[in-house]
């Protein structure tokens, strides 16, 4: 892990007021990033704010001055229409844009990278890399250990999603509605189409009308292909918004090449540096909230298939390593290849 | 539908003071059951008190006395070892039991009945009739029309079950630690095994260590595959609580033996007399608790199928048609029989 202090790289945190670049802040403060090295950037609405930093503060600064003094990295915390934005605003700075929004994802020229499945793709010259979506990123990062050991046929997961997933707003709504019904009273829903307080839905995303699948499920399958380098890979996804705060489950069937044991595949998961929950403890969102790793928790096979299709129930604190961290470590791969 | 008035049969409630006992209560009470028709029959912890009962109340009496006045009808709203408890303690009576506890499901002289789906399982002499698991109850009314006309090959479901599955006390608890949890406090879970607040966990039940599925899982596999008399059907689930008090909702997966349309699947839904979430609304738990129906909202294909595999969401208020309504409907179908 490269030594920030001793570096002194300098880094642009966009959306610092955001759920994930609140997360970032947190981690790079954790390895030890002094507040010189960091500047904060953010919407007219949140410029002049403070942020916390340590001992001390940090201040937001209005997006526009972002190009009087281009950072060595900026970390793009915030829509696609802002990141869309900032690249144009860089112009032929030197900078490395690592974006969080889904803009650039699907841009052949762009990489789209998790550090550990993929981190190849990054070379010395990447001046922008793509984050995956945090979904993607779980579900990839779990099953690319058994995709190189057993070769991969497909994928069909069902997602239990926090409302973190729509940032500050979807937690505070979720908080407020839960209050409220409590009490008997009934907060309208804003940020997501219907109530979420004590009860679950279809991810809020945009549905495409042809093909039923809301925008999520979409992401999920073109991100998992191109991650994994397997444009065809039968990929099935159905989201959904569960009433949890932080850290996302998913139910998840791999189909494999060959028969495998559940022993194998759990031996391949930590090997793959995939953390798996203890024996006796129950794997939940709540568990993995905070956490650094994608966790498997329980591990099946299918007994009508020929040994060769497994069930993993997987949590993962999807701002944290699924956003934050993951652009976090592309900052460091990016760094290792020569920047 | 039977005219409950004209005929008076007689009817006792065993259990009456649970969520499906009151259930129950509920359903006979609008179908115009006259309190003199009921007997409510309790724990000895609980006879002695009163249910209202529309503008009248019904005593609950300890379960002892069932047998100097045997009903017409038993409707066990209990667990497995009262239902026991009730069979046996009949013996020659010639009240049909109509059992909603997992006791006698997989027995092979016990029909274990949807009403829509196998009713023809239940004759005039039988005198003990199964209410299958509420999960599955909404799983197999859903798929069964589609069975008929298409053929079915396998199917795969991930569940979001209410906490109302383990009755009043999961409510209780569900209720308990999310106003402590609002309120920074924290209460230990004790109906569940770990906090159901704000979290999602697999199913409580007790884990098979050969399979590693659970007991939920377990039972929807085998009474899935006895309703629609198909002994080998590839049936595969995996079974999740989420943070609701009512309706479960199900992600399914249906492989069929032919090619369909969305067109084809939903029209034979319908004329399945299975609901259809409306055009612009959102099918959640929420909307469907308190009805009668299961109903299904997104209907997709799998792209990568060959148009024989077909994704269907589910919500169904499992307390009132998943337990209490089915075996309402259940003593009709008997008494229709010629019990």
């Amino acid at each position: 892990m490269p030594e920030y202090t001793a570096e002194k790289r300098s880094i642009a945190v966009v959306g610092a007021t955001g759920a994930v670049g609140a997360e970032v802040l947190s981690i790079l403060q954790q390895r030890g990033c002094t507040p010189d090295q960091i500047r904060c950037y953010g919407s007219e609405r949140s410029a002049g704010n403070f942020i916390p930093y340590g001992g001390s503060e940090l201040t937001v600064h209005p997006l526009e001055q972002i190009t009087a003094d281009p950072p060595d990295f900026a970390l793009l915390c915030a829509d696609a229409t802002t990141a869309r934005r900032v690249l144009a605003m860089m112009g032929d700075a030197k900078s490395v844009l690592i974006d969080n929004s889904s803009a650039f994802r699907m841009e052949s020229d762009v990489p789209l990278v998790i550090p550990e499945v993929n981190g190849e793709t990054v070379v010395g010259s990447s001046r922008l890399i793509a984050n995956p979506n945090c979904s993607t990123i779980m579900l990839v990062r779990a099953i690319d250990p058994l995709k190189r050991a057993f070769g991969l046929r497909g994928i069909t997961v069902t997602t239990y999603q926090a409302v973190s997933g729509a940032g500050r707003a979807g937690i505070d709504e979720l908080y407020e509605q839960t209050s409220a019904a409590i009490d008997g009273r009934t907060v309208e829903p804003s940020v997501f189409p219907v109530t979420c307080a004590f009860n679950v839905f279809e991810h809020e995303s945009e549905i495409d009308p042809e093909s039923g699948f809301n925008g999520e499920e979409t992401k999920m399958v073109l991100e998992t292909r191109r991650i994994l380098a397997s444009p065809d890979l039968p990929v099935l996804p159905t989201c959904v918004r569960v009433p949890v705060e932080r850290a996302h489950a998913q139910s998840v069937i791999v189909d494999l090449d060959r028969a495998v044991t559940v022993e194998m595949v759990r031996e391949t998961l930590v090997a793959g540096g995939v953390a798996l929950c203890p024996a006796g403890s129950v794997l939940t969102p709540r568990l993995a909230a905070g956490k650094e790793d994608v966790v498997v928790g329980r591990v099946r096979l299918d007994p009508s298939s020929d040994g060769n299709r497994v069930l993993l129930w997987i949590c993962c604190d999807q701002i944290r390593k699924g956003a934050a961290m993951n652009a976090v470590q592309l900052m460091d791969l990016s760094e290792s290849r020569g920047r």
